[in-house]
């Protein structure tokens, strides 16, 4: 068994100032962009070895290892390692927490340049795409052009689609896990059901609940920000899993306990999900996220696909290879069901994409994108692999 | 088509008093229980043409008909009148508001005779038997010793089921729709999601925001109980109606406005539904009911459960034919699903008991057992005149 990689930190780069600002899909301008980002393995002579990894919602740049004093690694170590399906003995994965995001890249909680405040909901809205440019310049400033692949579950796999969209010929093989690119109506309720649960937070304050460098400190809407995530974790996890970790077992007592405290496990473990939560994240990015995944829907202008998968096809930037697709679903996953993943493949192959689309068998509900299941990990292992195959000949 | 029973209004008895107090399944004491109820048609001579209602979590006593001034009839006017499956016209048809409830019958929002105040989460907690106990002493009072039938959906299933357990004999036709004999740990989780909205809302103030009679008028927890509603909702309806109904259209706007504002349909219907809930129920009676559905667990002595069976097949109590079961479920229904329906019909068969057990293909979720589905209805209406058939013959 393999240690994996190791210490690791987070870094972070400026990549747009005021002299070379992010322009946003929605034409806002960001003039202070930084990102924060973590790298495992070597980049090779060539430049040819890059993986980029997109996290989803609650994710960020730490992928894998162990930061200093942590007893506990990255949120995807299972996958990125020496040995592991992103080996790091034979690529450069890079992974880095999203634009608008909680975890060191700019976002609502950053100061906003023009008034030394945070932004607040100032920040502008983003899209999926918005997203992704930052992901191209840091990769740029890390001497990348094409990546040998980039990979992401739920919201990552929806800037992975994204990405190879814009952008064609700049990613080998694009590996999109348990992701949707058009979120249904249900989708949508629950979501907006957790904004409303933060949004309603009498802490929220119209999201200016960061405390001011000179003011007190200020309650934030943590009640909010836990329902949201309570109500967001049932949707991650399947019926059976659920069944299957706790029934109807109740919690610490051999009897229940008939009144309104935690009583069964179920409760407990979404409490404990809800509380841990609001330690790591921020309420507004939660806002920005799902507002991204709601309004994301890439597949609307079919001329556009398919002349951007057949400049791909045709070579179109960097490499000869185009763009592959491996699109996986889980079937006990019911927040992004295999439906959405089947439509992601009917839309790419009627582009004239190579597709290759499997569901995979895993009992962990959309969480499985996380979970180390073999047939998952040795299709990933087995599509990299290949794309290496073919980088080689080339 | 038939006008229906037209104007109706809801009356109530005291039924429990200081002399004769109603004893809980917890052992806990009510000496004041009143209750609030509505009857259509008319009961024969001979007693024998009665049937029950029992509502769900949401719903009261006006099953049907017009209160004065109203423009929609009561929530299950589709299913009781002349010439539908509960024929008023052959039928004596009673609902009441369950104890615990907040449209007239004794709960939470009632004096405490011992206090002067309103109960508050001082109100005992209750048992699917507690509500139960308080029908039979309406119908009683009404003069029914033994019922044609009883009816009802979701939590009015799981009351027919556990009334037809606990006394032998009383119901000649048992009719469980949508309803679970035990919930899943996902079920309960969105309820435990559902009342901490409710519980952590400021204005909740550990359930005592009832205006007092001399004090100022308080707050109510309409946040939290609306974001409650809200999730709920969503289970009540099938993913595929939410598409149907809402699908990704965007609410009163051609383009999108790309903010937190409610901005798709679905928001918009949700935003909606919580608004409307909070004008008409009460938010300790939310806590009180989805507590009592976490708990229901009926089955967990076969013991018992056979020898009530076999009670009610032997004559037992006042009738020849014991109690036939009608089980239905609803394809679309992801709160309750089939599963939950066949295994009532299985623990039933397993005693001993005659069940009929459907699956009905309709579309709108949970939701389904109060619309008006042809195959639904004529199911019904087809149990409930066999019933008519048998008491006729005996």
């Amino acid at each position: 068994m393999s240690d994996g990689v190791g210490r690791v930190e987070t870094r972070s780069r400026v990549l747009f100032d005021e002299e070379r600002p992010l322009v946003l899909e929605s034409g806002a301008r960001l003039t202070h962009v930084e990102v924060a980002y973590e790298t495992y393995g070597e980049l090779d002579a060539a430049g040819a070895n890059a993986v980029f990894v997109c996290h989803a919602l609650s994710g960020d740049a730490h992928a894998a290892g162990y930061h200093d004093g942590d007893r506990r690694p990255g949120w995807w170590d299972n996958i990125v390692g020496p040995g592991r399906p992103l080996d790091t003995d034979r690529l450069f994965v890079v992974c880095a927490n999203v634009l608008g995001g909680c975890k060191g890249t700019t976002g609502p909680g950053s100061l906003d340049p023009a008034t030394g405040r945070p932004y607040g909901l100032r920040f502008p809205q983003l899209a999926v795409r918005d997203l992704v440019q930052v992901h191209r310049a840091l990769l740029r400033s890390l001497g990348v052009s094409r990546l040998r692949a980039a990979i992401g579950g739920s919201l990552g796999g929806m800037q992975v689609l994204q990405w190879s969209l814009d952008h064609p010929g700049e990613i080998g093989g694009a590996v999109i896990v348990a992701a949707s690119a058009r979120l249904s109506a249900q989708n949508i309720a629950f979501s907006a059901v957790a904004r409303e649960a933060i949004m309603r937070d009498p802490d929220f304050a119209g999201g200016d609940y960061y405390a001011a460098d000179a003011g007190p400190a200020r309650p934030r809407p943590d009640r909010g920000l836990a329902l949201a995530r309570m109500i967001g974790h049932i949707t991650y996890l399947s019926e059976e899993s659920m069944r299957q970790k706790f029934g109807r077992r109740i919690q610490d007592a051999v009897e229940p306990r008939y009144g309104f405290d935690v009583d069964f496990e179920v409760e407990s473990y979404l409490a404990h999900q809800g509380q841990s939560f609001v330690e790591r994240f921020d309420a507004n990015t939660y806002l920005y996220m799902t507002r991204v995944m709601d309004y994301f829907d890439p597949f609307t202008d079919p001329a556009y696909v398919q002349r951007q998968v057949a400049a791909a096809g045709a070579g179109g930037g960097a490499g000869p290879a185009g763009t592959r697709y491996l699109v996986l679903s889980f079937d006990s996953d019911w927040r992004f069901s295999t439906e959405h993943a089947r439509e992601i493949a009917t839309e790419l192959r009627g582009a004239g994409a190579p597709v290759t689309f499997r569901e995979i068998s895993a009992p962990h509900g959309h969480d499985s994108f996380l979970f180390p299941i073999p047939e998952y990990h040795r299709t990933v292992g087995g599509f990299l692999d290949a794309l290496a195959g073919e980088a080689v000949a080339s």
